[in-house]
């Protein structure tokens, strides 16, 4: 049974066919936010079309669309609630607009949700009825999969798993809050760290590193680390221990199979997750009682948003 | 439709009929957990007859039976995974041999979790399908109802709200972890403050009332506060702000309709949810774009778990 999945962004729109949870095709159009709700929708739809042409196919013809959205959805009425990234929605009947435009059957849902579905359809996760996503990027995004269904809350805002209190009175965050886990595990926290760092050690290898790759990021600390650079030891042990004290309390609340780690950084792999497994017993409350998850990197990268969101009636 | 629910204790298992979310009738026996699981079956099938008996009915004529574990359970396959306090099973067949031996069609759930249902079928939260209950109590429970599901985890496990991290490396929790929420406040961790505190202050109306009471119990430190002494609002303020902090992280991750707070200390009623209330919205990501959910005591006390065991068919 063919499905598109549509990963709606605010610059541009990807569409894909998929079937048994493999992307048989790939476009991408430009969102034109700018140009008014009609115009989305119509490049919305030029997209499906493209991608159900690749496949030799008309959209009519598939069992599914689902879009994902960079927003906050209530995938059970169809309503996007809020979307300051596309048309500054509120409260907008995504699904019934698209249906009166095209006739076609739709769900929608969260795009960081629409990627732990992906995973847990044919990814990191396959098969899986409990699963965290947890996307380290400029941000912290997440996704959650409990009991088989997506967590989405009372208002589409649930798990924001960037925003969960890691340090009481702590660093101060992007969104005005203290101690965020995105204050202490993004990419963007750890490039400050890595900064500080290189500043107060001057002989530090990160010195070295970042002058061969021309840039200072997400990678710097993680690769001096690898050499045994003192410095970029301590940077990189005090992003894992509040990585893993974040996974300990999520673990403990959740108890899912597998938990995800998805985003830029989960290009260092198993240089990042066998530290995480290592390091995360001891923040599991009751943890010998029973197998904990594995930490393991997510595997569909830019595709999940597009398969997850194909699989959106299932979950 | 009348149902009839079970809520297994280590010392009694209590039941009752119940119909459209009230209780038509409460019966107590002794479980007789050390007498081995046939007596301890035949026990349960004793509660059962008589809860039905009072409302002059057989347990045959049922539309569902459910029984609350104190445990960590897998409701699907009906199984108790583990239950140190009844018969230390471990993977326990529980509805399997239930309805080998009375032939009644059964569901199974955690004790905590029941009483989060309960409250979600007639009580608090009557009709909710967000809603996060914390029981205040010896130690911290708790009990998630999301997306209209019980949140079980894959191991029967989740939703152990008591220990999530709430102060890294803080307070040495009785589970062996750090900074647990338990540490901060549970009711154990409340009257050791208020004796600290009390030592501390040999002056403060804390002495007077504990002296009155016969007891220090987790009501001196709140009703000294309400005279204003300076001590024990120090205890209050400290026990609610941590409070506040784990309620607004878990509201956060699952934006639930309801906040209950059940167990010994829900007495405080709203002295304390309205502190906690006012508390919340900076411990909140994003408390702006959308309405806060209302923190309320939990309404059905100790018949909420029998309540929730006769609707465990329907989450």
């Amino acid at each position: 049974m063919r499905r598109i999945g549509v990963d709606i962004g605010g610059t541009f729109i990807k569409a894909g066919a998929v079937e048994e949870g493999r992307l048989l095709s790939r476009v991408s159009v430009p969102t034109g936010g700018d140009q008014g709700d009609d115009a989305i929708f119509s490049h919305i739809y030029e997209a499906v079309r493209l991608a159900a042409e690749q496949v030799n196919d008309t959209p009519e013809s598939f069992a599914h669309i689902g879009f994902g959205i960079p927003g906050a959805v209530d995938s059970a009425s169809g309503l996007v609630m809020r979307c300051p990234n596309l048309g500054g929605w509120k409260r907008m009947p995504f699904v019934s607009e698209w249906q009166s435009r095209y006739h076609l059957p739709a769900h929608i849902g969260n795009d960081a949700n629409c990627a732990v579905l992906g995973e847990a359809v044919s990814g990191a996760a396959a098969g899986e009825k409990n699963v965290l996503l947890l996307t380290l990027g400029t941000g912290v995004g997440g996704g959650i999969i409990a009991g088989g269904k997506l967590l989405e809350g009372s208002d589409g805002l649930a798990a924001e798993l960037g925003h969960l209190c890691l340090v009481p009175g702590g660093r101060r965050c992007g969104c005005g809050m203290k101690g965020c886990l995105e204050a202490y595990c993004s990419v963007s926290a750890l490039v400050k760290d890595t900064k500080r760092a290189m500043r107060r050690y001057p002989g530090s290898a990160m010195h070295r590193i970042a002058e061969e790759n021309g840039i200072i990021d997400g990678r710097t600390a993680f690769d001096a680390a690898k050499t045994g650079d003192e410095a970029a030891c301590r940077v990189v042990d005090f992003f894992c221990e509040h990585l893993a004290l974040a996974i300990g309390t999520l673990v403990t609340v959740f108890r899912p199979e597998s938990v995800l780690i998805g985003g830029g950084l989960s290009n260092q792999g198993r240089n990042l997750t066998d530290r995480l497994n290592a390091l995360l017993p001891p923040y599991v409350f009751a943890s010998s009682l029973s197998r904990l998850p594995e930490i393991k990197t997510a595997a569909l990268k830019n595709d999940a948003g597009i398969i997850g969101a194909a699989y959106l009636d299932r979950f």
